[in-house]
């Protein structure tokens, strides 16, 4: 032991010349760059931002994953501090002047350019809002998320409606800041999703209502009801590990790049290409670390999938939230709930839970794709899950555009879930107050959970096109051509087109939920006989 | 599961607006200060620079203990960049003007004018080097680390000494920067131990060496030869982590504001006074985690028990490398090596491992307090440590003084390896090449390790005089009362004090090295029957 290193460090530091690390190990400060070149030069900043934003991601998964509970207070003031630091950066009038440069230098349609491209909208998305209103909703948000908790503690959407009517206006005034041509929702949702739109959303929806209303009244009245209470109970923790580990690494997450930790709410963190971090958590539902699991390596090997080359650059990992989504999805629901997937890895789950050796293949294929509609997005299954997210999009867009008023929620938020999925919550905690996001601001971005799904089909239709037999090889555990076929034909592109193009390139179609459907109806009148 | 939250983490960022966490937590940035006190607006810079300090060191913390191996090279280049961000920050002009007004402003003897006096102090010395110097060291000290790895593997130091050759004159540049009165080595040392000197040491060194020469050659002639054999083993490692958990639990380590992982070399880091990180680690020797585990709790306590008040500013934590290592080794040494303590962990110890039953008390208490001179300063026992560092010491002042050239240190640290510990090392490789220190150009800080030593029995023998009879609380687990008195006499204190100051208030006489001579004395003498 060599006691000693470990505060020399910090002297190390002060003298800005060299960092000692514990075991000895000296770093050394990243040479000053001296270029002429604009791109580089904006590069440079792309990676100072980087640092930053690596730094308050790497605070987070600690926060989550190992923090002691003393932490908590100060890890919030320093990413506070540090969020400010990455903005400042980013906002910078020499940011500014570094993006005008290279714009300049960049050949057209080359990376550079996607690069140059991508630093210029979170440029211009950056500094498009005043800094009082920003000021004013990081206020708000701050008050309104502890009358949330209250008001969901307490069965009380009245209390809550008032900052959740200044939530809503501050928001809009927002989305004017940014600007729209046809829909206030554009200006919010293509925060989350570039160039998405509100007609995109609704086109997307109106085609998944028509069908899956009927989908979900079909089955409710299937006399086929799968039995999924054995996957209740209490499950050794290390055997779930250990399970859940298998099986992210034998579909292909790397864990020379990764690892797999617990958290209270499953994740995923990358702080590089070579460095991605997933979580799951262990409950009584058996099936919660497994597909928790699935997701998370589905959104890491996107992930690790990114080129080396753009490596903490802006062109680095997944696109957009709803080409994620897709991915994480696509490892989750087509992969990891499939009949293939199970005739390989059932008999192992059994050897580590033997209270589960009851089930053959049929019975368990069908108990973990019980559809059973449910008051709580969350905890959704497939078939169910959309018309969730509908509910809040139908809402914001009417609140947001005048058409609904705020105290008009609970009745609407209710009329729509007995509507869609024939349930009515039984309180708004578990109705419109069981959200965390609007009291935060955080507005617009449900609609990408759904383009994730019917992405996830629209991909794969494609992937079993080119690769013919897909069952079999998921059978066989073989599952390297399918991840090949993903990094070859959607992570090799990290961000260098917008969502839109990349769905073009992969589909040759723009996104639609017609795959999604077919897909759907095909597996599930197997399941309940429709 | 809500896959989303995380993804839109990202977004909320890029707004700058909120950061949700993946469980939905919303954290705010740090209101804007907008205050007229020149010290508040100080105190707020200190705030960016520890941010940013504490980024560094979560991910050096990360990096030991779960970072996967893909990781190393964006995590190198992440640390570059915040280093570079950390140091710009502590020598901006603005930073210069920040600590001038505040310095007008604070009352003398405030806690506000030591924070004042402790970035000063910062400023001074990060300001005082010319970035040339800094930027040659930095590109000498990688490649010299290389040449460093291949000499030690390839016992060499001829092909090494002209890199060291030219970190010794850098050093000396570097030195003439910082300035000092009587000697060069006064302007290194102050580094690492703000106000001690090469006379300080000089004269430590000169009462150590008198009498700690005697008593190693002692023991050595000794017929009592203590079997320490059976401490080497297979340990199983779950019940080591247990133990080690449960002892620095039991002697005060707050585990709410703490936890302790495991990583391949020991050290304590910590975020915040309440979020403090220890490591241990498990080899063959089964004291390796047991005395490591205490040592790092020594240090993560005395980082516990700063004022909660001084939080992230410059007065929290720990003041000095010296006075720090006096409370690791105190915990480590003088609680965990002594009697008292074994009286009441032996047994429990002997539950863990059935192997050790065959030791009492008493062949237990010599078994861990073994005297063997070695080569090796990292697995050096309590009474020849200071020699390994006495060589150090002498060497580097005679090159840095020009009375020794770089080709006799070879010659010179055998010979006084000799003459100090009896042995001579077999290779240089083992010998003077062992350290990673000079390599890096970390001259001039091998003393506070002594100091430490020094101290912790200076520091014990107040706190015996205040507390009576420690060992009967020692052997009751009544550990609060010495803790208790180390925070109010020590911890308290944060950095408000320089370490002189210190030592003189909490010993009432300036540092020494008769307490540990006389604690070492009465201890191996009753072992080896002297």
């Amino acid at each position: 032991m060599d006691p000693g290193a470990k505060s020399n460090l910090k002297i190390a530091e002060k003298r800005g010349q060299a960092r000692a690390l514990p075991n000895g190990t000296i770093l050394f400060m990243s040479a000053t760059v001296s270029t002429d070149s604009a791109v580089a030069k904006l590069r440079q900043r792309a990676y100072q931002i980087n640092a930053v934003s690596m730094a308050i991601g790497l605070m987070d998964w600690d926060q989550q994953c190992y923090m002691p509970p003393g932490g908590a207070d100060a890890r919030a003031e320093h990413i506070g501090i540090l969020s400010q630091m990455k903005f400042d950066l980013e906002t910078a009038d020499e940011t500014g002047r570094l993006i005008e440069n290279a714009e300049r230098e960049a050949a057209p349609n080359s990376e550079d350019a996607a690069m140059v491209r991508v630093m210029k909208r979170s440029y211009n998305l950056a500094t498009k809002l005043p800094p009082t209103l920003t000021a004013e909703k990081n206020r708000l948000g701050a008050l309104a998320h502890e009358e949330w908790v209250k008001a969901r503690k307490n069965n009380d959407f009245a209390t809550f409606a008032p900052w959740l009517e200044k939530m809503f206006d501050l928001t809009r005034q927002e989305a004017e800041c940014y600007g729209y041509t046809n829909h206030i929702y554009d200006a919010l949702i293509d925060l989350y999703e570039e160039g998405a739109t509100e007609a995109d959303c609704r086109r997307m929806y109106d085609t998944l209502k028509a069908s899956n209303v009927d989908l979900i009244k079909a089955i409710g009245e299937s006399p086929i009801k799968p039995d999924d209470s054995k996957l209740y109970g209490t499950w050794d923790e290390s055997k779930q590990r250990a399970f859940t580990e298998m099986i992210v690494k034998e579909i292909g997450f790397d864990m020379t790049n990764g690892r797999q930790d617990t958290a209270p709410h499953p994740f995923c963190a990358n702080f590089s290409t070579t460095d991605v971090r997933l979580t799951t958590r262990f409950k009584d539902y058996i099936g919660s670390a497994i597909f928790g699991s699935l997701h998370e390596a589905g959104h890491g090997m996107y992930e690790q999938g990114s080129p080396k080359k753009w490596d903490r650059s802006p062109l680095a990992g997944g696109v957009s939230l709803g080409i994620h989504e897709s991915q994480s999805r696509t490892w989750e629901n087509i992969v990891g709930r499939s009949k293939a997937f199970w005739s390989r890895f059932l008999p192992r789950l059994q050897e580590h839970f033997p209270s589960l050796s009851d089930f053959d293949l049929n019975t368990w294929y069908s108990a973990i794709n019980k559809v059973q509609p449910s008051f709580i997005r969350v905890e959704a299954d497939e078939v169910t899950y959309n018309m969730h997210t509908l509910v809040r999009f139908e809402i914001e867009c009417d609140v947001l555009s005048g058409k609904m008023s705020i105290k008009d929620i609970p009745g609407a938020w209710n009329a729509k879930y007995k509507e869609y999925l024939g349930v009515t919550p039984e309180t708004d905690s578990v109705g419109c107050l069981q959200d965390v996001h609007w009291s935060a601001g955080l507005i617009g971005y449900f609609p990408t959970y759904s383009m994730g799904n019917c992405l996830s089909y629209q991909f794969w239709n494609c992937l079993t096109r080119d690769l013919g037999d897909v069952d079999a090889m998921m059978a066989a555990g073989n599952f390297a051509p399918i991840l090949n076929w993903l990094r070859e034909n959607i992570y090799q592109h990290g961000c260098r087109y917008q969502p839109k193009e990349l769905v073009q390139i992969v589909s040759g179609k723009p996104i639609g939920a017609e795959d999604y459907l077919e897909g759907l109806k095909a597996k599930y009148s197997e399941i309940y006989a429709l």
